[in-house]
């Protein structure tokens, strides 16, 4: 999986210039990034995960960008899975769900093929999303433990911590929601920084797909990843984001002449590592 | 204060009709809408709480409904709370805490004066949204204890209960943050229909504004509210959403020709209510 992340200061030329002549004009740039980006790394990845914060730094017209990203990686066959991490009480979570995972009122934006949602507010307050998946034919992918330094503040509190009292919430909603082979759609985000806390969640989690961020630029390594995995290399998604975007600057890359050949080969290179965790299967 | 949450089934008429013409033609009704109900409860409150999620429904142009009405509400002097409840990693968080507080790309969005903000991912997740608070010389409700029925599912895990420690941090986020008031410009939302535990929340967040969801639909009372509020009326921000915009609807009050009308009543209703707890000052 590749995470969509427009960091408005690092995208390749044309779009970096194009960008300062305001928001309309950034939004139009960044359509046109994200169809080419999504050109360059569709024969590789399954997934595409867009992430809401630096669209809506473009108000109204980042939302259509955003749109038109969802919409495009769809088209080309790619899982879209929005990391907007919502979360409200429940008529408010149920105007999130629709519109990420329902396409909204009247399609007014692409169905999205999962959706990441922040615990804290409880289960009354995820109830509507767990029916919104359930309509729609989508995933769900719950915090559990965080990716970034202070995760633990909150969620390593109590005794069990509370990351491990929301991973069982997560199994039982998950539970009778497993498809064909044997996976739930109810899956949980779970920092690849902590390596050693993965085969913890997976065990408590042992049908939700972990969704590990942080590969590469957070530090996490494919080596530490083997423990989400199960014997067949099933089980986990791995995101790379700022590896991937931002391969365009690297300096042993420089010999290519475009940015979309050095981000092919920063794609193709994510992949190798992740295959190596479960042979051919493993990414 | 009201909460601007546009449920697309439940508005007055014209808007109510124009709406099922797609999402630009309901985003538009939408504009107009908000700006005519602003005008009626501009005289009577000091802040709107626009609900992010219902205005998504929308997509892109539901956004731009949101930023017209975040606009035309500070043109009429309100102040702006922003209802999102976002929260995410360091770097995310701070593309989130310049959309809604610092103007987003180049003004792309209007900067709101407060933001609330989801506390599940610690302290460094946290830390983008107070500079930007500072920076732009605004407000943090943190997610402390929610108004649903299910909020202690997980806000009331381990001894002391997680909300109690998120009210720590919140406090001591908060304590460097007093203005010529006394009180800080951290705050945090606790949900005002268990009005027990408000006295319990006041006394561990002794400089935070304390924002109360919740009052008439979802069940709480004027009555209940009072140990939010020191004795000169401080310290606390009601909201309404759904008895005052819903008010058009209300039995008793259909001799009244007008939406406008009705919910002016209802404003003021709310209004009195509120005055009980500490005489003039206390709404």
């Amino acid at each position: 999986m590749v995470g969509l992340d427009p960091r408005l200061d690092s995208l390749p030329e044309p779009f970096a210039s194009r960008v300062q002549a305001g928001p309309a004009a950034a939004a139009e740039a960044l359509k046109e990034y994200h169809r080419a980006l999504i050109d360059v790394i569709a024969p590789h990845v399954a997934i595409v995960k867009p992430q809401s914060a630096f669209f809506e730094m473009l108000g109204a017209a980042g939302f259509d960008a955003m749109a038109d990203a969802c919409a495009y990686a769809k088209e080309k066959g790619l899982l879209v899975l929005m990391d907007a991490k919502r979360g409200d009480i429940g008529s408010t979570s149920e105007a999130y769900a629709s519109t990420f995972l329902g396409g909204g009122f009247q399609n007014a934006f692409p169905a999205c093929d999962a959706l990441t949602v922040n615990p804290y507010l409880g289960s009354d307050a995820a109830e509507p999303f767990l029916a919104a998946a359930d309509a729609n034919e989508a995933g769900l992918f719950f915090l559990v433990k965080t990716s970034n330094p202070g995760a633990g503040l909150f969620q390593d509190h109590g005794t069990p911590p509370l990351a491990d009292i929301v991973a069982g919430q997560v199994a039982e909603w998950g539970a009778s929601r497993c498809g064909k082979f044997a996976w739930s759609s109810i899956g949980a985000v779970v920092g690849a920084t902590r390596p050693q806390e993965l085969a913890h969640f997976r065990k408590l989690m042992p049908k939700a797909i972990l969704l590990l961020p942080g590969f590469g630029f957070q530090g996490g390594t494919a080596d530490g990843l083997s423990s989400a995995f199960d014997e067949q290399g099933q089980g986990a998604v791995v995101n790379s984001s700022r590896s991937i975007l931002f391969a365009f600057q690297r300096e042993d890359l420089q010999h290519l002449k475009t940015w979309e050949e050095r981000t092919d080969v920063a794609v193709v290179e994510m992949k190798q590592q992740l295959a190596c965790l479960s042979g051919s299967a493993g990414a």
